[in-house]
């Protein structure tokens, strides 16, 4: 039996709690400023914290604190107060979204104090409860040792083919840059199903969309879990998607897997202009249409439509 | 002094018949089926003509009988017509948009009745009365040299470092395939400042696009025609375009180009990036979004906006 | 029990016949210019033709004659001759790689002489002897009802999840189109995963691609089977694939699946640029490069380094 | 008159000096840590400078000091330098490839000891000492306009249409920032162009590029400084630049770009395709396509070439 902490109860961080007490004995310590966060972390099993401090107190030394808070900011402030709380011998874990480089300076930061650093970047969003959560892991190999009993009951259990369902990937960082990189490659696998599914759409026969995707599940080279959800996607929200909004955020894994491929001088083509699509679909594009406009009746006397007045 | 018929008096062709009748001593013999355009090109100096059987009968032999109308169904009907009323000796000149493979099935066709035919690939657009038509020829060489005089007029005057105004590619089609890249390429440098544009109205500073573009003239490696337009585009329509509509159209080129680069093999991501952009400008990127949209409120439980009711 | 005939007994039509005697006991009459595969066919079970006309003798009316052979030439040719030895309400199957037009055209070919036409997609490569085959079928109804005994078998088991493993999409053309547009998806797909594990390639971390990829199989968003196959890839060629040529050819429905986009103004980016990577892949940018090169050494001075002698 | 130091005497550094000591009367300090390129300047009319000591003291306060040295590292250290030799009142001027982000944070760092800081992005290559030098220009008002007598000869002349041959841009970073942005549209301008006579490099047709280029600098859209260079290299490389080695370098200013779109969600695929086509001429996509012909042979059974030994 293990003890963590948990701080951060939201869609990811609750269902992880829940997890862990659902399928195992460890004891967990659970803390977010929403007290019904706490609330329902503590029905599940948990332990409820009023504050990082009370959650520290609880906590057996040496100590495993995972973060599951929004990153940048959020992450960077806890893992600030939670230095002054911990002391040598104790983890923070980062399981957010993280930027891998972040994670690198964090760990330099941490290190006078003693204190290791973990970052693990998850994948199964929330189907994560059910399933397990993908999870690649860097840090220290002493920490993600005393790690490991919570990993193994986060990730799907071990399968004969593919092995375990979480991995420790190397040094710090490692994890949050191999999911980075996951991350890039599923915009492209959904960017790649988007573009086919829209020519479906204009197509001259009566396809219906979600009989393919099942179809394509049964053999065929493109079956994968994303055209599992398009095939839940088209039955839920109809053949042509039409009461959606076509705005599609980004939490920045996209582009800082460009970044890095700028630094490494990797071509990239079709994860950016997954990127790219996501910027289109956002209205980003417009004043480059402008001025395609503009230029083509410079020289053509082609029309320039005015835009309606607002 | 040579004799042309011309059939299609619109913004290229009226203003091609005004620019021979003013720059030469040339007779041309002008038809539209604008009643209209046909006065106009009267008093320019042509000679009107009721009908294409009119305008064949006005013209000596061997007859030149110039074609610009929109390329496809327009053009095709047009030549059919004239292969009646023309005879041995003869040749049409199709100045238009035509696909270069269009070309090659028309002259074949055309050959047993003994009637030439030229593609005239024409680039310059609305500034062409002023400037110059730059021309790119193909067709038999016969047929080309006999036209060769009024292609001078129509043409810029050769310049010293550049040559001629127009020059022969080669055999049939030849002309509008030089054409068809041409504008491919147009779309590439179009897309590129566009891009560039756009980065400057989303700058942290206050920048001018018209000053920028015109200091761009002045010695800079971007130097081109089409920057020239950038900074009338600006001083015309305001430093952000607000009232212009993006909605940029294509006269076709960009995407035969694409399909004769996938026939050769030939990577072209800029061209295409080009012409998809066009795509996006008329909203047609709208199913793929929503479907991205859609998988990631699969997995992610990502909140999805739906649509505004209509 | 049902009888059909099978053209071309190579690796796709030879497991075809393999998994249709293996698991029912349906008819198989089959012929290939290759005595050995026929050899082969006899071996598992099939009745051996030795030539077209045997084929079509040895099958009882109404005829069902399945070819699986290259797109293409070879592919006409065969329902050319095979027009000749049918007769009305016989069916011809073509389960290979056509483009969904020329479906269209053949079918409309074969109307005057009563035979029906029945265009099926099949996905899932060497792995459907075992998995089965993936089928997006097209044609009329009446004759792919009469297919589907044969369907059945081809196909994975119905699923309780998915449903069955073949689908009729509609009309004659629409298997092949559907097809099409699935290939597409596969090349985003595969260049989606391939520029990743090039960013692995290239990290400071020492990351194990083989596992990495197993991991991703166990609940990660970017579970596919594709991902699967990426593993063993990686197992059987090494972490870097230092052995293998990166020549990529491809079989056509990439560029007819953009094609078909251009037709109908859909922007596909990642498809678009999933392709142009394979020609990259094969040398095919030599000449754009050089321009870069030659273009950059006119403006900046920078130096141009000469191709070595060869 | 003016007088100025030149830090940096290379090939853009040096035809600086050269060209304001020829059209103008101002006084030139020039500094190399090459010998060699000292006593040139020398020979055009500067004063020699042993070390930068020495050009300081050279200098009448308030003094200009202008670097034309490699981007990075050695401006870094140049500024590091002179900022312990200037004084309160003079200005440093970086003419090179710096980030516009670099510039920003120099400018804070100087503001302490009372040393102005502008930075000036330069266009035009080799062709400046000529032309004259494209400038864009950064900085606090009153340090612009002491440096204008210098500008003013650096750029080309006024142009009635165009106006001044450079212009203040903004604040500090607002040089440079231009810059950058401009290099981006160079990049796809010379992609555009790479990719439409690659097609001509293939084409059935034989085509003289030459003569295109010559042809479309004639009153054709794409008429350009580019196009006119590509006409040059091309009477100077041959038809199909044999000779030439593909691989293009670029000095950041594209990625950087690319950063900022990312960083403002501007989506900027053609920008992006030319950095891509860059980083592919210098066979960096190697390991992707290797992965994308591993893939293809774990499904298709496709025949995976092994590379040759090396």
């Amino acid at each position: 039996m293990a003890s963590i902490g948990f701080v951060g109860l939201g869609r990811m961080g609750g269902n992880m709690v829940a997890r862990i007490k659902r399928d195992s004995d460890h004891e967990v310590v659970a803390f977010d400023f929403d007290k019904a966060a706490v609330k329902k972390a503590v029905e599940h099993g948990a332990i409820g914290a009023s504050s990082l401090a009370d959650l520290v107190k609880k906590l057996p030394a040496p100590r495993l604190v995972w973060i599951m808070v929004p990153a940048g900011d959020p992450t960077q402030q806890t893992i600030d107060k939670l230095e002054k709380l911990l002391e040598k011998g104790d983890t923070i874990i980062d399981g957010g979204n993280s930027k891998w480089t972040d994670d690198k300076a964090r760990a330099a930061a941490l290190k006078p104090s003693g204190i290791s650093y973990v970052d693990v970047g998850t994948s199964g969003g929330v189907w994560g409860l059910e399933v397990g959560y993908c999870m690649m892991v860097g840090g220290p190999k002493t920490a993600v040792k005393r790690l490991s009993p919570i990993l193994d009951v986060l990730a799907p259990k071990p399968d004969e083919e593919h092995g375990p369902g979480w991995q420790h990937m190397g040094p710090v960082g490692a994890g949050h840059y191999v999911k980075m990189v996951h991350n890039g490659i599923e915009y492209g696998l959904m960017q790649a199903y988007a573009e086919g599914f829209d020519l479906f759409d204009k197509s001259e026969y009566d396809l219906d969309n979600a009989k393919i995707a099942h179809l394509w599940m049964q053999g065929s080279v493109v079956r994968s879990w994303l055209c599992e959800l398009a095939a839940r996607a088209f039955e839920q929200e109809g053949n042509d998607l039409a009461s959606l909004d076509g705005f599609t955020a980004d939490s920045g894994e996209g582009r800082w897997t460009l970044e890095d491929a700028m630094d490494k001088d990797v071509p990239t083509p079709v994860i950016t202009a997954s990127l790219h699509a996501r910027f289109y679909s956002r209205g980003n594009g417009d004043f480059t249409h402008r001025m395609l406009s503009a230029l083509r009746a410079q020289f053509g006397g082609h029309a320039t439509v005015k835009a309606a007045k607002k």
